[in-house]
């Protein structure tokens, strides 16, 4: 997989390195900083010409791309005891609202993120760059069947929190055990099957006049309401 | 302005009908919803291919494109004393972070959003798409010099509250005054002159590893921890 950008590029080469496989640079790359990074990674690199680094990169790659090995994912049985609050995702399809989910996790103290396998966002290019690299400091974990997943969790004994517009207001939830947040998809929200099977819908109040909130703003407002709410 | 996509065709056609002047729609388009909006509204439309459609609007049109008048942006003389929580972006570029904020800051009740009129968003067709069209809803003032903006608010009882990374966790912040919230650029943040001119720097409690979140959801963040703190 390729990925690219310089703020990318730094999380590879300061923690990741054992993930690149190579890197290009643009004729004329000069970031100190990230050139002495690549030269003691012992990375092979080269240089390429603009035209053949924007062929390669369907991004603003800032001069820097780099040949990645492909996300290795993690799975349910690697959240432990220690892990008290985790984010699932149920069918977000945008690659930028992933991005923004990811690095609001890393900030919140939030490990695991959990998505299903079909109909959503994976860790692609995109998610790299609109996380800002930081998908490298979160735990994603993908699973089959989001269902199951719940079931798997409320065993370990995570309550199931999901977000929609008719439930109680988050202000006055309290998250204070082992706490799984739900994000519904961007247009249709948390599907009925997942809703039916959670333990709580909470609601941020907004007024009547709108529909909804962009997906990773209201990810971002009930992450800090929970974790404003644990103390 | 050319502004385009079925969100914001529906809140124009019910509640600003007065701003459009001409309508394009696509050859085939079928929404009865909006043709029985467009007929009652006896605003001139016609059908075009949609090649000439993709070629009026540079994104996802949904088969609509409204003409509308230039936004009129309103003026600090126009806050009343009944508005009591504020948000003014200090020079935000990016169109659907505006959008995204636009829509929280409607959500959460706030009306006035204070913007430069040099680089920085303005209110194009991109943040008539990315706010689903709740622009109109929300009512943007634009402003030569933030810091004079400042000293006005100030006189008019408001405090500011500015959000960096060094500051006090909101959290622990007691907004129940005339609040004026700034948010700052997606790379530099609140500049130092607003900075000096603020009466609180607050922040959003970040792990270390993280430089910052994406500028709207921690704009969604500090908008709900404003509403959640005044009750």
């Amino acid at each position: 997989m390729l990925v690219y950008g310089r703020n990318v590029a730094s999380e590879l080469l300061l923690n990741n390195k054992n993930l690149v496989k190579k890197i290009y640079l643009q004729d004329g790359f000069d970031d100190k900083e990230l050139i002495s990074l690549i030269d003691k990674s012992n990375i092979s690199y080269k240089f390429i010409t603009k035209n053949d680094m924007n062929r390669l990169a369907n991004g603003v790659h800032q001069g820097i791309i780099l040949d990645v090995l492909d996300y290795k994912y993690y799975d349910l049985n690697d959240i432990s005891l220690d892990d008290n609050f985790i984010v699932m995702l149920d069918h977000i399809e945008d690659s930028h609202n992933f991005g923004a989910i990811i690095r609001t996790c890393v900030a919140a103290g939030v490990q695991y993120i959990i998505i299903p396998k079909d109909r959503s966002v994976s860790v692609n290019s995109t998610v790299f760059k609109t996380s800002a690299g930081l998908v490298l400091k979160s735990k994603i974990i993908e699973v089959s069947n989001l269902s199951n997943a719940i079931r798997f969790l409320k065993e370990k004994g995570f309550w199931i929190y999901s977000s929609a517009m008719d439930g109680e207001s988050y202000f006055n939830t309290d998250f204070s055990d082992k706490c799984c947040l739900v994000i519904g998809n961007e247009g249709k929200g948390v599907s009925s099957l997942i809703r039916k099977n959670s333990d709580f819908i909470i609601s941020i109040p907004i007024k009547s006049s709108v529909d909804s909130l962009n997906a990773s703003v209201a990810a971002g407002i009930l992450i800090y309401g929970v974790v404003r709410n644990r103390g």
